[in-house]
């Protein structure tokens, strides 16, 4: 233990329920899950890790603050009672205690990242890892001074993301939550449905769903609204701007909340006005390759050939999905060539479309859960033909 | 060049004015903003440079997508015309060519950050150098991996933050934008006044704030808004919950808005109900040392005196304030033992606060202008003691 740099607080913590919506995990299934980092760091051939990546810190302990380092060790000389310790600064001290259930919570004076790598260099364990796909080079630079030479030898194994890959199969708790936030975007896009006309922004289409997500308690958007009208339909990724809806044209709305710390994803494409030659094609060629993809093992490359068949395949310029979770952006990633098999309790997005620049876009996105059967959609929306 | 990675369009490219809210800065400026980082790549000890960072990419050439790498070279080899190539993913195809003006754009089949690699690999350059605090571990080896062991050796020279140090200093049209994104920020904050009352959610204040800084043209929040009424008062980073705001006690507001990819940053706190013993002092002393920071060199060490004279500092349990443009948090950091000098034309916060676990918190912050003579604030709003 390293004098001065530890303030390991003993006191009761406080309930959870006190600071709203935080530590909704019970304690037993945070030691579940840390179990099972467990097995995967000794497969890994490690008994010591660095968790710095804040997803995978929340999903081990409940803190969701913005700076964070958690320590783990598992080996013979790890200290009784001492063996996951969280680090944060100062902001946090009220906040890490609340949720962090279980969890030994220290306010580092420095870098969370470089106490914790001096803690577990005390607290012994043969070999410790670290993700390296979310480590900077100047932090693994910085880390490795902090620790005598003889520790920086046998500490610092690139693990890969062995917490983030065991985030890839829900348990029951988080599909629970995750169906939750994607109910929530269907009812927001029924009401953005109602609420759409030709004239009105982007932005107001935008700032009148956020806002209805925040009242249904959202505690943010999962990524920036998409609200992409007329030719900009044809932008995969074109945010709301300040372009008036058009009287004849697509309007592709693409969202998702965060609730509880889980996000949504979610995309429909509705026209306003009658359809022009080949924008009905266009769609129906999407949503039949996005509920071929929905039904098959190979999901990627289901919905690829049926676009393909419908002679669009050069226009779907991306992948067809990716996990869901704590992050927007999870794995599995749904690409071609991914070699990834799809588990039950994944929850994966199925997302493809065809942009034609100057002209138009569409996109039709789910959630969906894999089961042992199948997939469930979890964003039922209908997908049918919207003339608005 | 490497055959099938580059699809370099070289069609005329669009008006940027069509996609709305994209690429607003000229031509000139970009280049003049090349130029900087030429020199300081020069003083570096390199002649070809990866860019990776997001905010650096577009403050170099103005694509905002999610997905980019810039590759630049300036040795004696570097091929006529083609001194900056963007590369991102098809995604963002037509979204590319009309923001990065001036700028040649390649679609790489492959990630963004090796195909630039494989490009500076053949473009020449003496040495190349990258950011090591924005590029990971696992990043990085697979960047060498992708590239001959002769060009490996003389291509990924760490040079920190060279592009992120010189946005630390705004052009004029930056603090154009600065300014104008603070302003929304006060107005906001007025309206939020106007909003609040007893019994209302924390949650329901963020929404109705939010829904008017979207209306108001906002492209986002700049980070999650902080309400944190009564005893979440005392939580430096609360975010807005379902709690509702008391008859009596404190509501810390933090929030900033996104408006033309510039952010704001502000706090204010207001009283609800008549004041308790203790509370209108700390208010009092975190206003005197937030003042006193703005008007002084040193400002972590002035806001920080003031508190300690008032024997609050212990609860003090930040540091004071940070730089603010395209991201929300960039340097300078105002902190105890920084010994970075200000400069003119840097934007940073001064926000001191005080955090009584339990019981309740203070923190005032505005966006000031480092200016010759001294500072500007841009978030004008009332520091005066409101109670409502």
């Amino acid at each position: 233990m390293i004098p001065g740099l530890l303030q390991i607080d003993r006191q009761e913590r406080r309930s959870a329920a006190r600071w709203g919506g935080l530590g909704r995990i019970g304690r037993m299934s945070f030691e579940a899950r840390k179990k099972r980092v467990a097995g995967a760091a000794k497969a890994a051939g490690v008994d010591a890790l660095l968790v710095t990546h804040l997803p995978d810190v929340r999903w081990l302990c409940g803190f969701t603050g913005s700076n964070a380092a958690l320590a783990l060790v598992w080996g013979k000389g790890a200290p009784a009672g001492k063996r996951a310790v969280l680090f944060t600064d100062g902001r946090y001290t009220a906040q890490a205690k609340a949720e962090a259930v279980g969890t030994r919570v220290a306010i580092a004076a420095k870098s969370a990242a470089i106490a914790a790598c001096e803690w577990l260099a005390e607290a012994g364990g043969e070999r410790g890892g670290f993700d390296g796909g979310n480590t900077t080079v100047a932090a693994l630079k910085q880390m490795r001074a902090a620790v005598p030479a003889w520790v920086r030898r046998r500490m610092f194994e690139p693990v890969g993301p062995l917490v983030a890959k065991l985030r890839w199969v829900k348990d029951a708790g988080e599909i629970w939550k995750l169906r939750a936030a994607a109910a929530l975007g269907c009812r927001l896009f029924e009401g953005a449905v109602e609420t759409m006309q030709a004239g009105m922004t982007e932005t107001a289409v935008a700032a009148e769903l956020e806002h209805a997500a925040r009242m249904a308690g959202a505690e943010a958007m999962s990524f920036p609204t998409i609200v992409a009208s007329g030719e900009r339909s044809a932008l995969p990724h074109g945010h709301a701007t300040g372009a008036k809806l058009p009287r004849r044209g697509f309007v592709t709305l693409d969202f998702g909340v965060v609730l509880d710390g889980y996000c949504s994803d979610m995309t429909r494409t509705v026209h306003l006005g009658p359809a022009r030659p080949g924008e009905r094609d266009a769609y129906d060629a999407v949503l039949e390759a996005q509920e071929a993809g929905v039904t098959a093992g190979d999901v990627d490359e289901a919905a690829r050939s049926v676009l393909r068949k419908a002679g669009l395949d050069q226009w779907f310029t991306h992948s067809t999905g990716h996990g869901v979770g704590l992050e927007i952006h999870e794995g599995p990633r749904l690409a071609a060539k991914q070699t990834q098999t799809l588990e039950a309790g994944m929850v994966v997005t199925i997302e493809p479309g065809v942009y034609m620049p100057g002209k138009f876009g569409v996109r039709i996105e789910d959630m969906v859960l894999v089961t042992a059967k199948g997939g469930e959609i979890l964003t039922p929306s209908t997908k049918a033909w919207i003339e608005l």
